[in-house]
């Protein structure tokens, strides 16, 4: 059984920016010479997820304003009145979303499909300089 | 340390199908001979998602209508105006439901309550095939 | 590879209650010995979900109330014509966010983020004693 590990280093852009991750995924996968197992991906934070969409411009807006729609930016929170960072609204996404998502492994590859990419949500209303944390587990 | 793979056949009619995976669930890890681990599920593909829910025709309705609610069918996805497939809504459901599910094994039994089911959700507007895909990793 | 596993016992309060279980889960890497890996949080039952959130009452009211108003109590579930335990809702709430999480460990901790713990949602409708399953796998 291997474990190896990777930290990827991602400028993200503030107001839920959605960065294609599958790329760094795939090489990941690749260096650790595993064929069949798993990759973790696991966004540190509490203000990002993970999880799989196509990455296509058009469905990825459609996936902005349904978050928006679901959870507004522009009501009142109360963290925002405590702390005033004014991300309320970003901590409430990504704990619904939630930081992590395990892909499986077959023949040394991801198991997705042709329209499926592997992305980070960046839910804070900054830029941000994220790490993003794979794992490749297996054999 | 073992890892077992299986991958699941399963017939989804339209309109968010909700499909009771459990006994192939079930299946898997008594044929994989393991005790103590893990199983994941995951559906390849960017229309479809994992979770457990209590498979009772009742809740399963609850379920579809709150979807519905939450994510219409029926508004504009940019989507729809670029690829004509009609199922936006359904891409954006699967990217917030994600595709994947961990349930630990103790004593070869998925740690599952007694009223939880371990369920596909495909959202496709459309019939599929679907592949699903079990992986068993413990001792 | 190490398996290391631990059951905590959880009494929590009904209205969708947060428990804040990060000591538990440190604890629990601890205990395992492993280094470099990753743990498995799992509540079994159809009521109850695990994330991450900063534990920091606003927020945690602000998530309840975000919660409330996607899937809110007071409407109508077929679920309680059916059954009469009045907590439809806690199980749509429960499928939704799901009842697991994965977290990787790197030197023994669990990858966490400053402002990022981990917490048990329980939706039930009433008192529980819950029991929330910890798996620690890895070298």
């Amino acid at each position: 059984m291997k474990l190896h590990r990777k930290t990827l280093e991602v400028k993200s852009s503030s107001g839920t920016d959605i960065v294609d991750l599958t790329r760094e995924v795939l090489a990941a996968v690749k260096e650790s010479g595993v064929k069949d197992g798993q990759i973790l991906v696991f966004v540190p934070g509490s203000t990002g997820s993970v999880t799989t969409i196509e990455y296509e411009s058009g469905v990825i807006q459609d996936l902005k304003e349904a978050i928006e729609r679901l959870l507004p930016e522009g009501i009142t929170y109360l963290h925002d009145k405590k702390w005033g960072d004014g991300n309320g609204y970003s901590h409430v996404r990504a704990a619904l979303m939630k930081p992590s998502l395990t892909i499986p492994l077959v023949e040394g590859r991801p198991l997705l499909g042709t329209w499926q990419q592997v992305v980070l949500l960046d839910f804070d209303n900054r830029p941000r300089n994220r790490r993003v944390f794979l794992q490749v587990m297996g054999v």
